[in-house]
């Protein structure tokens, strides 16, 4: 009755349909229904981008306004919330400071069963859209530096905004709130990666939309999925030359040590979206008049091509990007999560739209029987 | 490059290689490491079971004693966590509070890279296994009695006394500790069920094992998965006579409503679990003198039977023998947490051990192709 597949992980076997996104089409590199990746990180918001997975179809002028201002509307996190992450430690891993604040908002605003909702979800992911980076920043700002920061901030519109003022307590340049923009963006959806069909699975079970977000959110922690803009940071980082970066970068190598930012399960030649942060790195580097970490980047780019024919995912720039603007690398993942919701929540609703229990066999390899050795005659 | 599968929710394809179980193979039913559930039911304890599933082999005296001895010391719950289980309101799903319980623990307690650990896990799977009991019951007793219950019990040695221990503020009986016993070894481990299957998604990432059982979680709560027997309760409880029972569920299947606690997606003649749970639950039903519960779940069972070919699983008789022990409804699913916490440790560790990130493909059914619309011109 079980298949045995060819490749383990799943690798290249489908696991149901989606209409959100292509990963690796020919000539179209990344889709999010229908429209490249690199035409909505140019010219559309984060906000428009998540209504366009989450409702379907881009907003027109009023609808965007709209769902705008449902989103700074949610942005409040409740006092008991607040409480949970001011009992984290400074040291604990951010991600399971999201996971936990996620979860735990979930027994404050439980959803209705989903079948009593003609949404499928939608209201509570606009909910977490609204909080995830809250939930992070205020316990990191709290945990750092005392600051009990206000999540409620009306002034600025754009979440990507939101994010980088309530990090630094001050409104970013024009800049920084399009290189976060774009990030996010580039974030929001990946198809069938490990943490959205973790959260496809949990919504196969018809489980509420806080467990499939959390389940996500532990997923994109493992260091081969979501980590690795924060590796990659930590091995560039105290490189203060191009060509020591190409030294020491050369001795990974011959050591077989693994190198993060590059290559990708699913691509094959280039990550689409590596261009377009690349850029922005760029502007990011003339800005702050860095001599250093970009032409770094830019050095261990051309080394993993010329040696490995390996090119830089999305991850890699990220490092730089993020780093440019001020934003601690513990943070890095994180933002991922701000980014990614959108994608997982709308995969859980077109789960929910047309639902089977996910419930795979496995091949058995343990003993065929084991007979019963009472405890004192056991060896 | 994507095979197209033959069935939804990947039934009946392989996701990967297990010793630890089988389900539904000729002859033997189900078995945990080459055991079958009726010798291990009837002879283990629940921690002889769980060392079978994480140390992979059944302990002798020695070690079993020292393995009860290890759960015991790690009974006690942090004060933090006691303090964010205090701020989850009466009214919340108690799986939204073992998920948050296990995800904060994560905060304070965080595994080392399991790359660091030879044991591939086990400390933090030991620690789970003895706590989670006393998240959840914490968090009911307080929330509902408003009682903070001694978790750090070094009276009672099993963790099935421990659990209803901490209930019912007083040891239980005999019967009522080996019936929980072997709810708790019935319920211990399923091969890839959805709730395992995210467990192994989550691992496959390297992520940590607080992530994982979390995530575990989640998907357990989900109503076609882990709360059919908190389902069947809630249908049983209200009919008074057998009579009824079978007029009224005659009513439901003419309304095609769904009944919880029958049929399986793999097994398809019969559950070899449900016999076991059936019988203590026909024990319990003597002890106490009922007369309606136990004939009223076996009139059910002989009805659908009769009129749909549907046998009993391993939930429906589970919901009368928790009554019978006094156990709220409520408290059902989170129980079958406290015991599956060990199939999913046991299936991280064995996803652990041989590695590859578990990402599916896709079959798009979306637009090929979007041309980007100016706001302004957006219909």
């Amino acid at each position: 009755m079980t298949k045995i597949l060819s490749g383990a992980g799943l690798r290249g076997q489908s696991a149901g349909q989606t209409a959100l996104c292509t990963v690796g089409k020919a000539s179209s590199g990344l889709t999010y229904r229908g429209y490249g990746i690199d035409v909505l990180a140019s010219k559309a918001s984060f906000e428009e981008v998540a209504y366009l997975l989450l409702y379907g179809a881009l907003p027109n002028r009023t609808q965007l306004h709209n769902y705008e201002q449902k989103l700074m509307s949610l942005r409040s996190l409740p006092e008991e919330l607040k409480a949970v992450l001011e009992l984290i430690p400074k040291d604990a891993h951010p991600m399971d400071v999201m996971r936990t604040g996620c979860s735990f908002l979930g027994n404050l605003e439980p959803e209705l069963p989903f079948e009593k909702q003609p949404s499928l979800g939608l209201h509570t992911a606009d909910r977490l859209i609204a909080t995830l980076p809250a939930i992070v920043v205020y316990w990191y700002r709290f945990s750092h530096d005392g600051v009990r920061v206000d999540t409620h901030n009306m002034h600025v519109q754009s979440l990507a905004g939101h994010f980088l003022t309530m990090l630094h307590d001050v409104e970013p340049s024009k800049l920084h709130t399009q290189v976060m923009n774009a990030s996010l963006i580039l974030y929001a959806e990946h198809e069938f990666n490990a943490s959205t069909f973790t959260a496809r699975v949990c919504a196969s079970t018809m489980s509420d939309m806080f467990s499939c977000v959390t389940g996500g959110i532990g997923s994109l922690r493992g260091p081969l999925h979501g980590g690795a803009n924060e590796a990659a940071m930590d091995m560039i980082e105290p490189w203060k030359t191009p060509d020591e970066a190409e030294a020491e970068l050369l001795k990974k190598l011959a050591n077989k040590e693994m190198v993060m930012g590059f290559g990708h399960a699913i691509y094959s030649e280039s990550d689409p979206r590596n261009e377009i942060i690349k850029q922005w790195s760029k502007k990011l580097s003339e800005e702050v008049g860095d001599t250093c970490l970009y032409a770094v980047s830019e050095r261990c780019e051309a080394v993993m091509w010329r040696e490995k024919k390996l090119f830089c995912n999305a991850d890699f720039f990220h490092a730089s990007a993020y780093r440019f603007m001020g934003i601690p690398t513990k943070l890095f993942t994180p933002i991922f999560v701000c980014a990614r919701v959108t994608g997982w929540a709308a995969h859980v609703m077109e789960q929910r739209a047309n639902n089977r229990i996910i419930r795979p066999s496995a091949d058995y390899i343990g003993p065929d029987h084991a007979d019963w050795v009472a405890l004192d005659q056991r060896p």
